[in-house]
């Protein structure tokens, strides 16, 4: 009786959570790369190796790993993301552009435009680009069903507070609505460590 | 005259952001030692040498540089504040806690309960404390006449919200009064890059 009571309270909690709240995830630093580079790092005629999905459909995470490096220093075992994209993009958090003596730019992903150039490398190969190194400016991937649900509209920029044991608010946050979203919100690293993040961190969208 | 068109602007920029903003500094990962603690560190009868003055009156930054370890890895070259205080404390980002494998609570500086051990080394010498380690809780430090001004009292909580590239508001900020402080924010370097700080990073106090 009692388990039923608590399997009845949690699946009522989750349901309101889904209804209210937004969930978070963080991301960390990655890089997704263009059929050309993976070649060029990996050897002739190479493809990618899926190692599990991502929370985004389609997505997946690799088991290939890339070393970067900057004018100060390099960042081993960066993961790649598949599938390959048109052009190559490297996402840091300001602490690994710091690291690397870099002052790259925060950006949407697939902007490349004022991105800054970085070296790839893996024991197969180097590449030297001169752009794709970005700061992932954070966002929130939306279904067009929870974007009518939440009343927001593709490149609409809302607040979003976080809840948790260092509870902020981002501002400037934009949001991307495509019916092959998951909704979920995407922040970086050091934001994740800001507003004490941990998988179960949930996130209210407050509209300006 | 354009010369002192510009000054006149300058200084009237600056005191419009003294009045209704206040500033924001990013603090590194440090450490205050007891006198007990300098002694096994550094030898029988040390103390500590000033090498500059910190904003907070009375605070300095000294010459000494410790390494601290935990289960997973170390951080050299930490520095040590002075003057020396009667319990030592740790203070890093939640970055570095979890590069030294330690799960390091939020704690407002001063107050060592659950916080965690965590060994201090030099060459000279090396301590394990059963406590001192903590991540600083964000924080304002703020003079009775500018706490009048913003209508804040000591230890009230209240929103900050941060300008610049990466704009985002503070939740449970705790204000912390006292005639000798400088009036500003006190963040670490996960929140510090989280709300893209800078030098000039500016911030107005939300009453909750």
């Amino acid at each position: 009786m009692q388990n039923l009571l608590n399997e009845v309270v949690e699946e009522v909690v989750k349901r309101v959570k889904r209804e209210a709240f937004i969930e978070v995830e963080a991301s960390g630093r990655h890089v997704h790369l263009s059929e050309k580079e993976v070649e060029s790092l990996f050897g002739k005629g190479y493809t990618l190796t899926k190692l599990r999905d991502l929370s985004q459909p389609g997505q997946y995470a690799c088991k290939e790993r890339v070393t970067i490096s900057g004018p100060k220093g390099s960042i081993k075992n960066v993961i790649v993301l598949g599938p390959c994209r048109k052009e190559t993009q490297v996402e840091v958090s300001l602490t690994d552009s710091s690291s690397l003596g870099l002052k790259a730019p925060i950006k949407q992903s697939g902007d490349l435009n004022e991105t800054l150039g970085i070296k790839i490398s893996t024991e197969h190969g180097e590449v030297i680009l001169d752009k794709g190194l970005m700061i992932a400016k954070r966002h929130i991937h939306i279904t067009p069903q929870d974007a009518t649900k939440f009343d927001v509209c593709d490149n609409e920029i809302v607040q979003v507070k976080v809840f948790g044991c260092r509870p902020l608010i981002f501002d400037d946050v934009v949001v991307r609505v495509n019916e092959n979203f998951k909704t979920n919100m995407h922040i970086d690293y050091d934001e994740a460590n800001a507003c004490g993040y941990t998988k179960e961190s949930i996130a209210k969208i407050i509209k300006k």
